[in-house]
């Protein structure tokens, strides 16, 4: 292995920029050539590829988003698309690729390997809803951007007396809404992974209200249904004023948090020795606080695991 | 003078605190006892008065929300109320009385007033809505979240070239839209002063795409039009891609910035200083850079002058 | 057990908050009335011990420091005093006592079990210097803090080209260098755990000028030297003009990070299952990113091991 | 005019980006041709000069620090050097520049002026030390970082009862100092232009303690005395246990505040105004919330106006 590239691909998460500075860095230490796709797979079938070296990634660790850029890529899901980027990235003498995504970016990254290239994933998405990983790059910096948001609704809300509903990012991963939650105190919490009963979290504001308790924070994941709506039928049943607010892309944004650039960082370091060693087909993760590597088709397929326990000590702790 | 009273109606606003804590130390410090009442015009109606100290307004500088609660009041506006809340102050030696909120509140401090209790109006709310003041409490702290949103979508933005609509708060003034749009290098902001073109904020955004502009940010007060409405109007007349962010309540919460907790305390010095002078039915605020008081009725009834230079600046800056 | 208590000691950490707030919910939950003993073993020798409820803890979760306080306690250390303790405890019917802190606090915690109290300790300290636990609680939040420093330093190290030097936290322990060290991209990283080499340290910031790298970043933990000391070596060796940064205890404060919030609230909560199942001369800890327990002499007397990996890492990243 | 240069000079400051910015995107706008002179004077002389396009300025309004970088430069003061500058700016058809900048700065854009080079001086330094304008740019952003430590440090001095000392920048003007601890609500303020008292200040501790106060915070701007210093005094003086904070360079970082970024993008399209209607030798400020421009002389030579009436009512709310 001489010459290896990078990419980011599907919705861009905070730390993405570390990950690739680890990248390039570590290639770089142990003699690798190494180049940068632009803009996914996308801009792997335009040849959008340049060389990097230690000042293409100076002064990014603390930026958001991703100075490779992404992209979405449907033609992707071609045969022939497939074989022409196998043959841009070997006509460049580039024989690995480490793919910074979520399961998306993980399928592109399979079927590049099918082609030849060796290919080694690593977990890049604010949901957190890749198995196999504990956690996933960004999803610590979007929660805290979550947790800000309740912070700062916590205010007004206990000035005056209100129910707030926050609607976080979470499409069939409630992990956002359920760290952000029991972070921050919600009264309930709403993920995809737990059917949930209107008139139970009505229940509990209504209990609440009648204990003196000044505010009351719903944390609902977009997978769930949208903010307004939650609103619109706590309002209903209640009576009670409620607030929405929809954070929306904000929660990809900021500055990564230390723990997404410290996972970025070993996770990519990793996927560089993974390659180093002839390895394909495989995605980085951390488990048990240590950073593996598992089957790639893995990581794509099962499902993730749901947090049970947390989201039940959740409920205790907001009685 | 002796005692003199203390308290916030109407919206919250960072700051509120801030100007609290002044309102009580700056009034010890010259010899008046003080008190609080609790839930604006609600708790004076309800006797929700306490004797405060220089403990009472201890590590609260910092907090957001208001100490003293804030709550609507309808009946304030009969004149029985007015008549029976006045007799609570009196019947307590208190003589004078500083409302901290928006122009709703003046109105509450213009009725005590006409029912002898000297009333001092102290310009708090984010939307810096009230004339006669250059800055209301709480306006630089909501921008400044307001601009944190829009550091953060900026991220993402950039990472994956799409339009961004951010809605912010403000009914019938536009100042947190103009300042965190002019701030934030926002393509188009949309104010209730100011009629929008929606063609014309879709020929912008389509100009920027031809010169490769790599995202574009909307800012829409909430007086113009939903975020979601202006993000389906460009979605149908450009085919481009957008993204809906509504702030809402947040924008009220958060620790008061240095601006608002200096502006804060400097107005609320002057307010316990115009009591201790007789005075009565003032706003006080910033003018020119000067701590200035106006008659309250000015401040109610004048309408808000709209910083046009800044909104023609933001549009030369944003080309 | 019908009755417990909950103390911090020693420094405050972020999230000490969250934990005291599982604490009482915790337990109120199970049937258990909860105390609150004030300012650590000071206080329980003063008697400064209150019944908690569920509003004792409202509006506490977001705070940094603790609302229990905490109090250096040398007297505790004489047998007397222990005896005392404990049976002022037994005197009100607490039979179990959560302790919340570091060594010295888990120290204070074997002690009063010796005494028959039945004591849980959870590690709250930023240092992370806590053996048979990953993380301390308050350590994320610490090393997010001195990283925003970082953040703000390379915003003018980069305008300037200078050498700047920031001291953080850490006696014994550096790995709140570590972390906010790899995470920010400091070209040095100085721990107590690893001798440094000042040569080396200018060597690498030679080398990086030639290179033309703007700026260089030197992370010392206080435990290795004084970050002025640095400063003048490396200035005395190289030429190059320092900066340093003292950051001290703003380190200790902050709004805990979702992470720390979520980890006091598992903690807390399992100190508290402990108690009930009759337990003793526990610590509870996260190992493998699951919440275990362990004898808490073990934590008191066995060192705590260096990831020395990762500050491999770090030097392989910042080439 | 067709051709004009922008340029940043001096210790840097957060909002320079977006004057820079707003000088490139204004002068365009006006359909003049403007060039980014980089590292200062040092970098006019070295002919490091590049053309400026809208990309050029794209995504750096939220940046710290300085894109176009910045030097100290003696060099300069010698007049061959000046003619040099003169010529080099001369030979490119460069007939007017903008310095962003203090008043060494300005210094050197009168010296341009002297030689025939229309120079116009933009106010950008932390320290508000600049006559003739309320405001500088950076300034609030510093003000807001100084705050943000003092809020952390809060958190830990309430649970610990301790005193803390905290060194900000300002050399010879103590409005960082000033406006942070009015902010902040610190016990003492120490700042250049108003001799202290060790005493008075010891005298106000003591007095906080017997009042059962739980912490005390001491602002010291730089040119008073270092904060170890100050801390040793008071420690000998009281008895009292004193942590020392020495911010130093984070002052200087961070993305810039709304304040900073509207001040910044005003003050710099008023300077191109300038330069388009033929006018040399002028300083831009805010004076009285208006935009104004005075002779550069002035702006060097005279003393700034101390806001003493804001210094006593810190110290009247800090009783």
């Amino acid at each position: 292995m001489k010459k290896i590239a990078v990419m980011t691909s599907g919705g861009d998460a905070p730390g993405m920029n570390a990950a690739v500075r680890a990248v390039v860095r570590k290639s770089i230490y142990h003699g690798l050539e190494v180049y940068g796709v632009h803009r996914g797979f996308l801009g792997l079938l335009n040849d959008d590829i340049k060389p990097m070296n230690l000042s293409s990634v100076a002064d990014v660790i603390q930026r958001g988003g991703t100075v490779l850029r992404s992209a979405r890529c449907e033609e992707f899901k071609e045969k022939d698309n497939q074989v022409k980027a196998a043959k841009i990235l070997r006509d460049k003498g580039i024989e690995g690729i480490i793919v910074i995504g979520g399961d998306g970016s993980f399928r592109g990254a399979e079927r590049l390997a099918s082609q030849g290239i060796k290919a080694i994933g690593v977990p890049g998405t604010i949901d957190n809803d890749i198995p196999y990983t504990d956690y996933t790059i960004g999803f610590d910096t979007a929660v805290n951007t979550a947790l800000d948001a309740i912070n700062k609704t916590r205010d007004t809300a206990t000035s005056h007396e209100r129910t707030f509903v926050i609607e976080v990012m979470g499409r069939d991963c409630g992990d956002i809404a359920l760290a952000a939650g029991l972070a921050g105190g919600a009264e309930s919490i709403l993920v995809p992974e737990i059917e949930y009963d209107i008139e139970e979290v009505c229940q509990r504001l209504r209990k609440g209200a009648q204990r003196g308790k000044l505010h009351s924070i719903i944390l609902v994941a977009e997978g769930v249904a949208s903010g307004f709506e939650v609103g619109e039928q706590i309002k209903q049943k209640t009576g009670f004023e409620t607030r929405v607010i929809v954070l929306g892309h904000i929660q990809r944004g900021g500055t990564p948090s230390s723990f997404d650039r410290v996972l970025a960082s070993k996770l990519a370091a990793k996927a560089v020795d993974l390659l180093i060693e002839g390895q394909s087909s495989k995605m980085v993760g951390i488990k048990e606080n240590k950073i593996v590597n598992v089957d790639i088709l893995n990581a794509i397929d099962a499902p993730k695991k749901f947090d049970k326990e947390m989201y039940d000590l959740a409920k205790v702790l907001s009685i």
